[in-house]
């Protein structure tokens, strides 16, 4: 039987894994709304981290579903260059849920919480079939960096890595938890993956910077989104409507090789692009700058890439070949 | 079989109904964030709405489900006493969902979002076993109404009428829709409740107006809350830690003494007046302030009742009984 007795008590649980105060949280969890003190634009997203949909329990341990469900909602605020100043849980118990779920959503949760600095200002909390969770973070940037405003001959950067969280996906499914034992680098690319909010601030200040020093409005047309569907998908929504992509796919992660030669396939390296191209959920940031602020974001962030160039026409081109892909939750 | 064909095809229906723009909006829908225009305290709120938990779809319509999921969120704005600048939902759809649910859900919440002025700006779509939703909303009050600093002898006061939200619950679990034919009062009032935005605004207001001409930086210690969980539960919520409050309950609506009388209660007054202390979801304003502001308070809005005083001790009497209650989503 479960040990949750009442919604106070399970939100007391929660509450003391959360410090309940920030730098700009006037009003902390409790009232009806909480209160932030904001000046200027301020960043918000919203997304759903729900299981047997975006994880399964089987293989994710609560303190990795608390992880992940920050990670995918603060990696929007790294896509906009913003500094995370608050989130909010709408969190939904399954009939089996007992404290030590709590727990360890909690913990998981806190731990990156603590390391972005950002407090949980609050939520909502009910029960469900499943265990669903709906976060909301808000930020603000020095530069808010969107998307869509490339220009061609502009410059196509990726930082991080692309593919390795669709291996550790492919190998969890087929093998549980026991896959960590020998994948352990797919597999925490998949279950944890860090939201790359420094690199995205970064950025951020950079686009201000130059801004600034050059009286340039468009701030080196640098633009910057998170990489949640895979490049295949998001590269089009990168570079904007009626605007095209030739890029180069980099040499992919030692462990997408190991991955694809363990599965005999017959040209590996041709196979970890491919998978590298079409994977999600690495949450590594792609953007597109001016050719003249292409040097100082190479030099911004360490795992930097260049990737190649927008076109015009709308077309994308991977190592020379249109393509096209993705994936889509309601699809067949 | 149903005819939603992919998540683009979903989410540009769901556009079509939510103008993408507002005064406060610098960046709407579309990007990894949306962008809000802000400038001081931010008041910021999530509740879930979620099927069999907050709502049955055999009684409640597709429209009806998208206004009150809005509706509870942004009465969480006005307990505040703040304009509502914007929200995001989170929408999971279960598995036999078409796209004349997810035009209902949208038609109901668009006609409340545009009588509040209040844009969607961002959100999230994914499948579930069952229907969610998962509202944030965020605004801003000239004076952010809160709970909880009253002291003893402020006069407690309410927006409204309790008890007709529960009356219609029950009558619609028992009967279903039929219900809304002899009961259509008290069924409205569950399935489609209307936050007080104008009540709470016009407080807020007044708080500011009298703080700055009085000199008085309590600004008459205005204190706002919605009533989501009933009287009984909320009533100490809104004094606080330690303090009391000595109440008698107003008539009840006639709706709610019909109700009474159709089940034979030996005393239909007293029953209905313990119905409307313990019903919840009514989403009046209950409030306190000093003796001083009480008169501005009444004549600020219609539908305003002053229900009692607020004291020393923690203990919450009505009509002379010393009396607790509520209700719990997780209690047995």
């Amino acid at each position: 039987m479960s040990d949750l007795v009442s919604e106070d008590h399970i939100l007391a649980r929660i509450a003391s894994h959360f410090p309940n105060e920030g730098p700009d949280v006037l009003l902390g969890r409790g009232d009806d709304c909480a209160v932030l003190g904001v000046s200027g634009p301020l960043c918000v997203s919203t997304d759903l981290f729900m299981e047997d949909v975006h994880f399964r329990r089987s293989y994710f341990t609560p303190e990795d579903i608390g992880w992940k469900a920050l990670a995918v909602n603060l990696s929007d605020l790294a896509a906009d260059g913003a500094r995370p100043m608050g989130f909010t849980v709408g969190l939904s118990l399954p009939p089996d849920a007992d404290m030590a779920l709590v727990d360890g959503l909690c913990a998981g949760m806190a731990e990156l919480a603590a390391q972005a600095s950002v407090p949980l200002v609050g939520g909502d909390l009910s029960r469900a079939d499943k265990l669903h969770l709906c976060l909301t973070v808000f930020g603000q940037a020095e530069k808010t960096l969107l998307r869509g405003e490339a220009q061609p001959g502009d410059v196509i950067f990726l930082i991080g890595r692309t593919g390795l969280a669709r291996a550790g996906l492919l190998l969890l499914e087929e093998r549980g938890r026991a896959a960590l034992n020998e994948w352990p680098i797919p597999c925490e690319a998949h279950l944890r993956p860090a939201p790359r909010l420094k690199e995205g601030m970064r950025l951020s200040r950079l686009a201000a910077d130059w801004g600034r020093e050059k009286g340039d409005p468009t701030c080196g047309r640098l633009g910057l989104m998170d990489l949640s569907d895979g490049l295949a998908r998001d590269l089009p929504r990168l570079v904007g409507p009626g605007m095209g992509a030739d890029i180069d796919m980099p040499m992919p992660h030692t462990e997408i090789l190991r991955f694809m030669r363990s599965r005999n396939e017959a040209e590996p390296v041709a196979a970890a692009k491919r998978h590298a191209f079409l994977g999600g959920e690495d949450y590594a940031l792609i953007g597109t700058c001016s050719p003249e602020l292409a040097v100082h974001v190479m030099v911004a962030n360490a795992e930097t890439t260049m990737l190649g160039k927008v076109t015009e026409g709308g077309v994308i081109r991977v190592d020379g070949v249109p393509i096209s892909g993705g994936f889509d939750h309601f699809a067949g």
